[in-house]
């Protein structure tokens, strides 16, 4: 019988020994995950297109739900909606137990809690992701597991993440570049009298006209600095950034270009210049094996030596299936440090964002995604770094 | 110090004497929304542009959190993230106190405890969103109101939000004709070859182009009963069904229309006969005053006369910023069956769906929404009921 099993099983489509090393470290035994991203990636890259956007119904919520036994792949289970059921028709999913249940969080937890109730092996800890298990579910999850540890595992779940395989690779590339040449269209049809809502919009059309789930964008016009859409009026001469995040089949483009009503004078080449260079810099050092301090390290650098550094920030953080995670790089005691003094591996993929809010000439920023690679650093969607003229 | 207060206070955009009479009857003394449909509600229609879409952020997620004391409007508080204060500098909140915090669950709860802390009266009992707190927030709130009980408080939002003001079903019109349109334009389009995931990003790039944001869309097409997109072709002589929603500002469109690639026979027309003759059944006793079961009654009169009584189904419910929400029309023992023996009110939003899964002949539904109102209701999106020819 248990062979039977394995013979129908299809395999598993990230890499389990890695997690199953992360769980062992953790000393968690039941992974139960119910994020999107987090669901997406266990279930390589599946989503339900359903409550891809809402998820509240009814009296509840849609919560999707991922169980996972270390060690033992075979007993991964995924609890869906009921509507799911046509999904596994089509042969969506690969693992063996798929339940569909009502659309509620607590019955979906429920049904995880039957699961595990079935499997072999100690249920000593089981780790959840405790930002995305709602309240009601949790209080089924420790009823019903009453002697086993509830802990969060967000930490392994973003360590597994972290390097990504060459298809995300190719995803977040996709991604990349699709929301920049979104970004190019946009600032090429700018003219005076249009307003930001009306720009981000259009930036929304072009995004979801390339494939991609529209996000967000902040925007600035001329030399206000505040970055919401509003019904502020595009003028000749303005300066204008877009900073937009879309998605490609769940993973992220997130980027910021810089576009103009006219022709930049020297001062503004100047200040993108020495936001461009910084840019460059931060660059430099991303490669597999350089700790992730060396990336602030060389930018602020260039930073605490500009004219312009009380108004100037640098940062850098990990992306994917979401924006800022693994690896984490800021220099500080907390988790949010830990990759900072580790050395980087390859198929990490990291934002790199430069901001100078110019108190007289407004709000000028790059925000760029690199991979990184064995012996140095690969841009994403690295088009349209300079002053983008309307037409 | 207070009269000032009183003096630049914008007023709530709810009805505060409801919510204040509900939370009441729960003997709630503070309420604490987080959900995003429960927060544009409670603060007049925001939503934030940022996290619109995706959530999930760093270690954690966004949450959105009004915090709501009873009988004291004056003393609500919205907690935001820190991006949000740029919509704080463009007005667009009404309540006094505006914070923002850090992207974590657990961060914006901690705001939300320190603010309950400084208000005047008791603290029993807080009511929650059980389904849209997460796990780590919630400890945070029981351990910051260690004395406090923690309860539910779904079902005082939900009442809160039953009978829909003029502007509200001006937005359910608006995102229900809108669908429709959407759909018509989809038929129109349709021809042998094409694949269903083909034809269901032609209706999300037709519904954003009216303004919409696309929800999902259910598709069957020929006589396969499967209702997920997929790469199934479209032949001459099938039959479509869209099921699709779509949102307006929040508030949502969902129906169903059906299509064929030619002409219907007569059996095909008989059968779609018998769906709207349902559909138009179920519609008589909807007016004020009325109980809920009574559309029950009269749709399932025809269900058990119909011929095709083992494969016809019919349903109703609420909606208005999420689907499936009050008025609770299933006639059982649950909260789910709230409004089956009292009063329809003027302005409830009423979804119903009759389908049809002809063994032989396909998928056949029409799904409609209609508004109660003095001596009757009216149908929102009421276009397109009969078979819609591909041109």
């Amino acid at each position: 019988m248990n062979k039977l099993r394995h013979d129908v099983l299809k395999s598993a489509p990230f890499d389990t020994a890695r997690l199953d090393a992360l769980l062992e470290d953790e000393g968690i035994d039941i992974l139960i995950a119910t994020s999107k991203h987090n669901v997406q990636y266990l279930l390589g890259g599946y989503r339900f297109f359903f409550f891809e956007h809402m998820d509240a119904t009814g009296v509840s919520r849609y919560l999707p739900v991922v169980v996972y036994q270390k060690g033992r792949p075979d007993n991964t289970a995924y609890i869906g909606s009921e509507l799911e059921d046509y999904e596994r028709q089509l042969g969506k999913f690969w693992p063996r137990v798929i339940e569909t249940a009502p659309s509620t969080s607590a019955g979906a937890i429920r049904r995880a809690v039957e699961h595990i109730r079935k499997l072999p092996g100690p249920v000593g800890k089981v780790g959840v992701e405790a930002s995305f298990l709602p309240w009601d579910a949790a209080k089924v999850l420790q009823d019903g597991l009453g002697h086993a540890q509830i802990v969060d595992a967000c930490f392994p779940l973003e360590r597994l993440r972290a390097c990504k395989t060459k298809a995300e690779l190719t995803l977040l590339r996709e991604a990349s570049e699709r929301v920049v040449a979104s970004m190019l269209a946009v600032f090429d049809g700018c003219a005076p009298g249009q307003t930001k809502n009306e720009r981000v919009d259009r930036l929304r059309r072009e995004e979801i006209g390339r494939g991609l789930t529209f996000e967000y964008c902040l925007i600035t016009a001329g030399t206000n600095l505040n970055r919401a859409p509003s019904d502020q009026r595009l003028a000749a001469g303005d300066i204008l950034s877009l900073d937009s995040g879309g998605n490609y089949r769940g993973y992220l483009g997130d980027l910021c270009r810089m576009g103009i009503l006219g022709e930049p004078d020297a001062e503004l080449e100047d200040l993108l210049g020495a936001v461009e260079e910084i840019q460059q810099r931060a660059r430099r050092p991303i490669r597999r094996g350089a700790a992730g301090a060396e990336i602030f390290a060389a930018a602020q650098e260039l930073v605490d030596a500009s004219p312009h550094r009380g108004c100037l920030d640098f940062t850098a953080h990990g992306m994917g299936l979401i924006s800022h995670e693994a690896p984490r790089l800021i220099s500080n005691e907390s988790y949010e440090g830990y990759d900072a003094t580790r050395p980087l591996e390859a198929g990490m993929v990291i934002s790199i964002e430069t901001t100078l809010r110019h108190p007289k000439r407004g709000f000028i920023k790059l925000e760029d995604t690199v991979a990184v690679a064995e012996g140095g650093c690969e841009g994403l969607g690295d088009q349209g770094r300079g002053w983008n003229r309307a037409r």
